[in-house]
């Protein structure tokens, strides 16, 4: 017989996951930030090339406890986090990427869809957050945001994944500076990834919530 | 300077998978799910661990040209299904894991929701193909009305993730008979590895498709 309690689940799953996190050093949330990512991919081959900037968590905490939105490249990041703990804090989630006006203007300049959505957002990122999971091309055009127009989110999830672009896109991301980031080294990543990253925040400031297992 | 234009990304990507999927001898559509499964994880540790049912391919295509529904386990598969592709064979896709009767009927009998959601769909699945991306104990419970209740999806696209039954409702898919399937051994999977199945059968269908990275 196998497990059907979502509780019991989460739980076993973590018990499971926990001993290949003992090497590396942990804080007990970012314990929780790499069991959540290694729980949504099966892969604990995550472990070690999660990075997490040191001001990273409690950047995004803070952000999400004054309402912050949060700003995605694809719908799936935006279907994913968990909208009934989200809604809680009072932001909005902003995908632009199917807009009529951002297909026009990706055609015209010859660019994905997902870019010409981070340029369309441009000021709108000041003090929000930002979750990539699909685009390097998204990363890499809020990156230049930053470097060249001043934009400032509060903390950048950058997890593109594949095999051009997204390493390049995520190095320059921990190259920087300025922004706090969650990423992951290499060509890993995905929707899956970033959702996990951003629930597992969103659940620590959420001990009341309900199941969890969908 | 990094590429910007959607078919070349995307081409080059293919390009840069290929050689990784030499040694495992397979048909050209084959080789359209295994690379779109690599793409979409950035992960060629997915190459051996692919495992496509002898008939699956066929099996949904027929019943995506009839118009077949499909049914899912989480909203992120739901989302991440090219819909302006899939609604152009004239199914719809289906996900009850966030209904209100789903959600107490699963709290009542103690279950997760995505296997009440199953439970729920019953005899809807006849003929339609199933894909379930997220929780094993969803995959279980088709398995079950296949087995018990006489139920007989198309195909199943089965790849739940995890630590705590995945790799165990996979053996079960892999090991019943009756229904062709997509899955992965293992614990890897997840709703990025089911949307990228279904989606490189769609493109297969509708090779006058236009961009497709996000």
């Amino acid at each position: 017989m196998f497990m059907t309690k979502p509780m019991e689940i989460e739980a076993r799953s973590m018990e499971i996951i926990s001993p290949y996190l003992s090497v590396f050093n942990l804080s007990e949330e970012e314990k929780k930030i790499y069991s959540r990512i290694i729980h949504a991919s099966g892969d604990v081959g995550y472990a070690p090339i999660i990075k997490i900037h040191p001001e990273a968590i409690s950047a995004i905490k803070a952000a999400l406890l004054r309402g912050a939105n949060i700003f995605t490249d694809v719908e799936m990041v935006r279907r994913g986090i968990s909208i009934r703990t989200f809604t809680k804090f009072g932001g909005e989630i902003f995908c632009k990427v199917s807009d009529v006006d951002v297909r026009e203007f990706a055609k015209r300049e010859g660019i994905t869809r997902s870019m010409a959505a981070m340029r369309m957002f441009g000021k709108r990122l000041d003090g929000e957050i930002v979750a990539i999971g699909n685009a390097p091309t998204a990363l890499f055009e809020v990156l230049r945001l930053v470097r060249e127009e001043n934009i400032c989110p509060a903390a950048i999830i950058g997890v593109p994944v594949g095999f051009v672009g997204a390493a390049e896109s995520k190095a320059q991301l921990m190259a920087q500076e300025k922004i706090p980031y969650i990423t992951v080294e290499g060509t890993k990543g995905g929707s899956s990834i970033a959702v996990a990253a951003v629930n597992a925040i969103l659940y620590m400031l959420d001990n009341s919530r309900g199941l969890n297992e969908k």
